[in-house]
């Protein structure tokens, strides 16, 4: 059987959609009452392993899910050994600097050296401050990274930026992007070099249906 | 103004009962509809920051909240320099290893060496195999950790039991506590030493009713 790690929350109903397009029905793991974490499709050549977001890389690289979606922002983060598969081009927002709007700072290279910066993603803010060659100090926060400079914690912070609303709510303005990020199909190395061809066919629908999306939308 | 960092989740009620008793009232934080992440009291001398359980000896280490309540687990598995005041008496449950029921394993140190453990406190997890100088690889997850002897990927887990019912439910058991954890009022340990005395008031009237609560529960 196919195991499929797939993330709980703003992810899950596009990827519902993509494998619902490869044959495979995930439809009940978008029902509000489900509890279950692992889920059967009806056609029982596959499951659903339901995780949090951070967790999918792990499932992935440790085979105990064969196919996984994920954002790359977490990819990025974790660095797990996991093979990229497709770029599945929802849930695209990017991974941006963000200070307070009456700060000034117009660039991540204005911030003072040694200032503290608060984030979830303390690796990949590690990688970007490395590369501008600014010594900065990494807090890391599990959430509401915000209140970093409101409550005087941070001069800035690195984080996720859909439509920017909550920067705004914040006073917060974002001044540097460091990526963009989509959701991705990744793959157990391993399974993927010793499929038999039901793993290959899967990504294959997944990536036509992918690229029709991208066409449509 | 003194700031006060609150766990939002099952200790925020309980946390602004007994700040209720030293004369702040944080009640506004329960309202289910509140999106504020930064409270005042009406009285005007505090406020509250609700944030993650994890983030609380964050703000409390840095000086951004000279107050806050957070579990016995988060303190022990992030090692921030807070000074523990209060043993609050509630939120409490046990860190405990946990295998499957049908495994045959009664103590953790039946666990194969180099075998997989599973836990979001793997600071805390290393510490206790440590102890038993059993050597075993430790698989971080974020969440839903019952998923790892579910799925195979490790053969036991180390996490936060309170009923019991989350194991049952998944066909694990507790095989051994690592230690007892609950909430905890913490301090920033420069705001307790350069205090004018408005710190400890609060910290003896949370005392005090953490006193009376437990000798009533």
């Amino acid at each position: 059987m196919i195991t499929v790690a797939l993330a709980k929350g703003a992810l899950l109903k596009d990827s519902a959609a993509r494998f619902a397009a490869a044959g495979l029905d995930f439809s009940a793991a978008l029902d509000k009452d489900n509890r279950q974490l692992m889920l059967p499709t009806p056609c029982g050549r596959a499951r659903a392993l339901l995780v949090r977001n951070g967790d999918v890389p792990t499932y992935v690289a440790y085979g105990q899910a064969q196919l996984g979606v994920v954002g790359y922002d977490v990819l990025r983060e974790h660095q797990l050994p996991v093979a990229q598969l497709v770029d599945l081009g929802f849930g695209g927002c990017r991974m941006a600097v963000a200070v307070k709007a009456s700060s000034g700072y117009e660039r991540a290279a204005d911030l003072p050296p040694h200032c503290r910066v608060a984030s979830k993603f303390t690796h990949c803010a590690r990688e970007y401050f490395d590369g501008l060659d600014l010594p900065v100090e990494l807090v890391h926060l599990n959430g509401s990274v915000e209140l970093g400079p409101i409550t005087g914690m941070s001069e800035a912070i690195v984080d996720l930026v859909a439509t920017g609303r909550t920067l705004r709510d914040n006073g917060l303005v974002a001044i540097e992007d460091l990526f963009h990020t989509t959701a991705r199909l990744v793959g157990h190395p391993l399974s993927m070099r010793l499929d038999d061809g039901s793993l290959n066919a899967i990504v294959e629908a997944v990536r036509t249906a992918s690229a029709a999306a991208g066409a449509a939308g």
